[in-house]
């Protein structure tokens, strides 16, 4: 790639070599936000610290008047209040979620859109009723093969006007962790999470946790909406038609040990024995393995992985690593495995949206003497 | 400026022309985050909306251990707990607060530091006690001048390690607004906005309003440190002292109608009358009208403006406008004066580090036939 592309209706656009983050990817990037990665000392994201990505406005809902639709291809049509659902069993998970873009600020071309550097995570305890149970109450007809789940938020996307909605197989719809959440943390649902009823669907990247959540309806063929069928497709080159993003690549990150230059949140330590700390997650399989190196992705060293803990299947889990650097300059690089042999690569392979990018990262440190 | 200005110590950078946003500015964007617009609709901003601002990482303090030493040109030092302070009088306060760097990735040539567009605002509840009858009790000495604040977060800038530390004028200090808060809308301050304490200083940019407090010390001179004699100065030339960054400068937003577009943020909306709204606000006096310009500033139209409040002096204020446009492109522009004449210039008044910037707001509409 030599040259910027230019934008063509349809298509993202590619910078070009050298080009700097521009004001409408800032505009993103001062409207969303990530989660510090100084919180990933919490086991449990505070909601305000927790990443946030909105694709239109967040829309203005009220929740005495809102309802949710289930439709489709369904025996029972259902139309319920918010009321009628919080009346249903309520269950609360801990759920790892991260932006399918996460890293896509470091690709190199860079695809434009929101520029995420590594911070787009988050692990909140989310407070809501299974879907399976509501669905089979609807009666799904023979033959269903998507769920089709539709927000209010509502805005225009490589010239396609649209409210958001994302289409999910039937089979993980009605996996028994797939839930309809009114609550994060035990508080009702923040307006940019989604209030005041959200998709979880653990496992998948954020964009099929469909927030402000009006209508489902069960598809009797696949769905082919944009954020399906366009966004959220890997691919190389922009004629492929490409493989849908789907479930969460294994990653590893380190909480930036020590302190940060504000402007180059370049990291400074002081000499003597030091916790490298952070978390680990996949969506495909358990987290086998964590492995850091001190040295610039050189040598290896397995950290200690948290046991699985079987109250929270679908958090991410803690690793610490003791270090005791010599004063100098160091390049800190984590890597995580999982238990279908999934990990992390220390080079970047491309695609053209910059999704389910789960590059390691790199965080350089200077040891003080 | 014709070429980038090189980082010096001690110096901000300035960008070249035409430099996009570079990694490191866009490493500030991604952790702090703004507030999208949008929530310009509620009086009282929910926490994960309210723009922060983290100079270095948000530090883990433990509220059980902490304590908030009052100490220096006092009569009688104090060593409080949070229960301590928590037993005093409280008060609620509605306070809109604003970052000083508000705006400043909109001027040319850029000053490089965090890049807001025009979204580091908020308007939330805090309840906290009030900092002058504390500042009695620890019997301020003859001759005090200033009060300096420490904050817990530790980090280097512009090569000065440092604890995070404004001095303000005593006569600033024991003005009765002035809090120390340990609530946020009705809910402990979470990590990001200071817990378990912080400074409110309401009518002062954010700077002032020290977050995750330890210390308060009374000065018999003025407070040197970086945060008031290098950083927040507003000056064109580097070799310029400056002014000090004060009170918040009048601003008036508009909550971007109709629907955006995903990547540029472009706004559409479908011909007939609208409800423009927004909020406007200064911390120097009341604001005493809102104009807002339809055609790029070329002819303006005063806008209900809502009655100010007795019960929250400190908030921000509603005001709103009828439209009825025709297809085609509008810009919108809006502008806020307050009773001490000060208002917004349609043209930048730029300073070297991108402080205190008003310049007004322009939205480009496009309103479909």
């Amino acid at each position: 790639m030599t040259a910027a592309e230019p934008p063509r209706r349809g298509r993202a656009r590619i910078a070009g070599p050298g080009e700097g983050i521009g004001l409408d990817e800032l505009a993103l990037a001062t409207r969303n936000h990530g989660m510090p990665l100084e919180a990933l000392r919490y086991d449990v994201t505070p909601p305000g610290l927790h990443y946030v990505l909105t694709h239109y406005d967040i829309p203005a809902v009220d929740p005495a008047t809102w309802r949710l639709e289930v439709t489709g291809a369904v025996a029972r049509p259902l139309r319920l209040t918010l009321d009628d659902l919080r009346r249903r069993p309520a269950v609360t998970s801990r759920v790892l979620l991260e932006c399918a873009g996460n890293g896509r600020a470091r690709y190199e071309p860079r695809p434009v859109s929101q520029p995420w550097l590594l911070e787009a995570v988050g692990c909140a305890e989310w407070t809501g009723t299974p879907l399976a149970p509501l669905l089979a109450e609807a009666g799904v007809a023979e033959g269903a093969v998507d769920v089709a789940f539709t927000g209010a938020d509502h805005g225009v996307e490589r010239g396609v006007e649209q409210d958001y909605a994302r289409g999910l197989p039937l089979a993980e719809a009605v996996r028994p962790e797939v839930l309809l959440a009114w609550a994060v943390n035990g508080a009702p649902l923040p307006p940019q999470h989604g209030a005041p009823l959200r998709l979880l669907v653990p496992g998948w990247y954020g964009m099929a946790h469909v927030k402000w959540l009006t209508r489902i309806e069960v598809l009797d063929r696949p769905f082919r909406g944009f954020q399906n069928a366009v966004a959220y497709r890997l691919k190389v080159h922009a004629a492929q038609s490409g493989e849908p993003v789907t479930r969460i690549a294994p990653r590893a990150l380190v909480a930036p040990p020590g302190w940060p230059d504000f402007m180059t949140r370049e990291r400074f330590l002081r000499a003597g024995p030091v916790a490298l700390s952070g978390r680990a997650w996949s969506g495909r399989a358990p987290v086998t393995r964590v492995e850091v190196s001190t040295d610039g992705a050189a040598t290896w060293t397995t950290a200690d992985l948290a046991p699985a803990d079987p109250a929270h299947p679908c958090a991410w889990r803690a690793w610490t690593l003791a270090w005791t650097p010599e004063p100098g300059s160091h390049e800190l690089v984590v890597r995580a495995t999982d238990a279908d042999g999934g990990t992390q690569p220390t080079e970047q392979v491309w695609n053209r949206q910059g999704m389910a990018n789960n590059l390691v990262q790199r965080v350089p440190v200077t040891v003080l003497g």
